[in-house]
């Protein structure tokens, strides 16, 4: 575990957009929540991974429409963040990274350089000590104003990360080394050349430096996302338990990564290269190569039958069964509301998918079955023409909305829980078993007092039933 | 059309098991229930197959689990059977074939007798009028006593049919002629080597022939299969409108077909060779080869799309979407509880899944996500430890029964058409968006008295909610 007095300042880059594992993850339920090779989410895990003595809290910046269900996994996992900060749309890891710096240096002492860990939020790194003992070793560096990435040592010939080239005479010694070239993703050959070479390291995208040093080499060499950012921040405002960079002025920042705006620019690039197990968890293969496997070869997660099938990656439903007969390589993964069945190996241009369902105006790629809201979920349980139903979790303490609809009336039946129940002038309990009835136009009100989990199965009639009709009076978590 | 002054009495085979599309057919929703190729099930096109001035109404031999489901598609296709005959159980077509003698020949003339055209209720054949013409070309051999089966023209060197061999020279006429031979499903080199020959027909299942010819036919060659099958039907019960073999008497009977019975050893065996297109849609690849295609040869039904996909069969559910990429000849069906990932080609060894789903006792084998019961439909919603959510639909006219629950509530809420409730001593109407509560132990009904569909969602709550806590006071269906 790391020893150094030097206190080091966790930064969770949660700006993924959660494309390549779809349909597990969506646009609003992104691979850093997803709970990957544990019962805790990847930015859990991560947060986890940087808590010690030496360590402050973690500062999060993540996507707006994140925000809520982050707070949440951090609220459970009993983590409180030093802050959350809000992009309105996500510009890659350069402005964050300029985002954090001035957001520690705003709370340091005049003369403090804070150190900054930078870490990618939905990476999966199962030896917790080896990767601090390792941060450990990149300290003195940073100290010494180098910024310091880490280099995984390659143990396959991986064509899916960039590469770090280093002089192969101090690739094996404990502290950092000179960067002497990045590599963006290789061919085949090359990987395999790389992997025989002995000079070339994966590039994690996990940064250790102060956040001056961060600053004055973004001074130099990334003015523009400097500016922004800056801009972002000052003009930046508190929202709850959130801090909201203004939208238009981080808009101007170039889209580009630390590594392409700095890193590769600027001659302070240091790299441990270090030889924990680590994995971006970046696809099928992936996923599938780091799982528990059956006798034949396939990684099998949930209520899944296989027949004659071998090498594959089989994902089950929460609700239905899977079966698999006479496949090869075969990718199944089964949600609530998709099935995807690919190949596990070979890029799958699953964007065009996701782009048609898009235009198409469709949630697919939003969201699951399961919708996340500030106050719990909900899911439609069925659709009909002039009727709906849904399951709605409400978590402990939380309230929704005051509100009122034009167009539906709505039955709510407790099933879990106890729940507090406005309707006009009346408040009232309502325990399981328990129902009311709310008419188009009555003001009402769902809470969730209690300490445990309130469920109830809403069912609503009317001839319009979209989202948007819904009339807030008083939220409490800012909503209109 | 027909035209002979002959009537025939269609006789509609129903026992089929619905393993071999599965999970789109079940135990209890086999394949002639299902809408193939037609917005009508398959035992509908059978029986509108055999419709005209020289057809009775239609004889149903079908399995007791089959009753409601039958009986309700022929109702909404206004098709009224001359009986349907429950078998407990199935035994093969001879049992089978002897009853519908026995059935017909009850209600005939002490000279006539009637004449029978057995037809399995669960294949494809498109040309309803090329099939009465063919039919025509076989009731003079019929009436001469002959037992005529129909002889396909095979079009392809299939191995997934049985064959029946002709005299070459006789094979293009418009009459039947002897049967050389019954063949069963061939290896690939015989099949193709029957198709250049021209001496063999697939065997259709279909036969034409005398009640009392076929019953002396089998009291020479399966006495033992003509006593089961006289003394189920004589000692049958008519059970509402259904006729009730006796189980232990049917049970005695040997499970064999027809062709083994009786075809395989009479004198009096005919085949007609008939040219109309015609199939058993037994298994995806004949499913798949007989659906319209893409330009990538690709069958596609439902919410589906495909990416670098070909030659796939690709069945979309009823709720949710369906994604396949880099595929090829695969077959994916989704269904609202089972997904099923396979090869198009290649016979799929399913039944070992079955089995293991019947061995740990679950009901994916059975039934779908909607079970069907003489009233209607239910589908469970979501099932959580002590509630459960239930879409009820009721048909027009129809009553659930009188009863009552010992441990769990029930809300109902109306979300279409109008029901009529009764709750203890009380009768009432509830329209869209009204509601009631029924408490444990309170006597209840639930009436369609309307001429529209009546849905409502049933929240049950309760510590157990088993569909087995019902005591029935009254039943339109005879049920306990």
């Amino acid at each position: 575990m790391l020893s150094q007095t030097q206190t080091i300042h966790p930064v969770l880059l949660c700006g993924g957009s959660g494309t390549r594992l779809w349909p597990l993850s969506r646009a609003l339920y992104p691979k850093q929540v997803l709970k990957l090779e544990s019962e805790e989410a990847l930015i859990i895990q991560t947060a986890r991974r940087a808590q010690g003595k030496c360590f402050t809290a973690p500062l999060v910046i993540c996507n707006e429409e994140h925000r809520f269900l982050i707070s949440r996994l951090l609220q459970e996992a009993d983590i409180t963040p030093s802050g959350v900060v809000l992009e309105a749309e996500g510009r890659n890891t350069a402005p964050a990274a300029a985002v954090a710096a001035l957001f520690a240096l705003n709370r340091a002492a005049e003369r403090e350089d804070p150190l900054l860990l930078l870490l990618p939020s939905d990476h999966a790194i199962p030896d917790g000590e080896a990767f601090q003992s390792c941060v450990s070793k990149g300290v003195e560096a940073a100290q010494d104003g180098r910024i310091v990435t880490f280099g995984i040592k390659a143990s396959r010939a991986e064509t899916g990360y960039g590469y770090i080239e280093i002089d192969a005479a101090a690739a094996c010694i404990s502290a950092p080394v000179e960067v002497l070239r990045f590599v963006e993703k290789p061919d085949e050959v090359t990987a395999e050349e790389f992997l025989q070479g002995g000079r070339h390291c994966w590039n994690s995208g996990i940064f250790l430096c102060g956040a001056k040093t961060l600053l004055s080499e973004m001074e130099r060499f990334a003015p523009d996302v400097l500016s922004a950012a800056r801009t972002a921040f000052e003009q930046g405002r508190q929202d709850l338990d959130f801090f909201r960079l203004d939208a238009a002025a981080y808009h101007r920042s170039p889209n580009i990564s630390i590594d392409h705006a700095v890193m590769e620019r600027t001659e302070r690039a240091s790299v441990l290269a270090v030889d924990f197990e680590w994995s971006d968890i970046g696809s099928w293969q992936e996923l599938w190569s780091r799982s528990p496997k059956d006798e034949a070869n396939n990684a099998l997660v949930g209520d899944v039958i296989v027949q004659a099938t071998t090498g594959s990656f089989v994902y089950g439903a929460s609700k239905g069964l899977t079966v698999v007969s006479g496949l090869e390589d075969a990718v199944v993964i089964n949600t609530e509301d998709v099935v995807l069945v690919t190949k596990r190996s070979g890029a799958s241009p699953i964007k065009a998918v996701l782009d048609r369902l898009a235009a198409e105006g469709r949630s697919e790629h939003l969201s699951h079955a399961s919708v996340y809201r500030p106050w719990g979920s909900y899911k439609i349980l069925v659709h009909g023409t002039q009727f709906q139903v849904k399951e709605v979790n409400v978590n402990a303490g939380a309230a929704l909305s005051l509100q009122y609809h034009e167009h539906r009336s709505e039955h709510w039946i407790v099933v879990e829980g106890v729940a507090e129940v406005t309707r006009d002038s009346d408040t009232f309990e309502l325990n399981r078993s328990e129902s009311t009835f709310i008419a188009p136009g009555q003001v009402h009100r769902l809470i969730n007092s209690g300490a445990k989990a309130l469920k109830i199965i809403e069912i609503q009639c009317g001839d319009y039933l979209g989202e948007d009709d819904i009339v807030r009076l008083e939220d409490d978590y800012g909503r209109r």
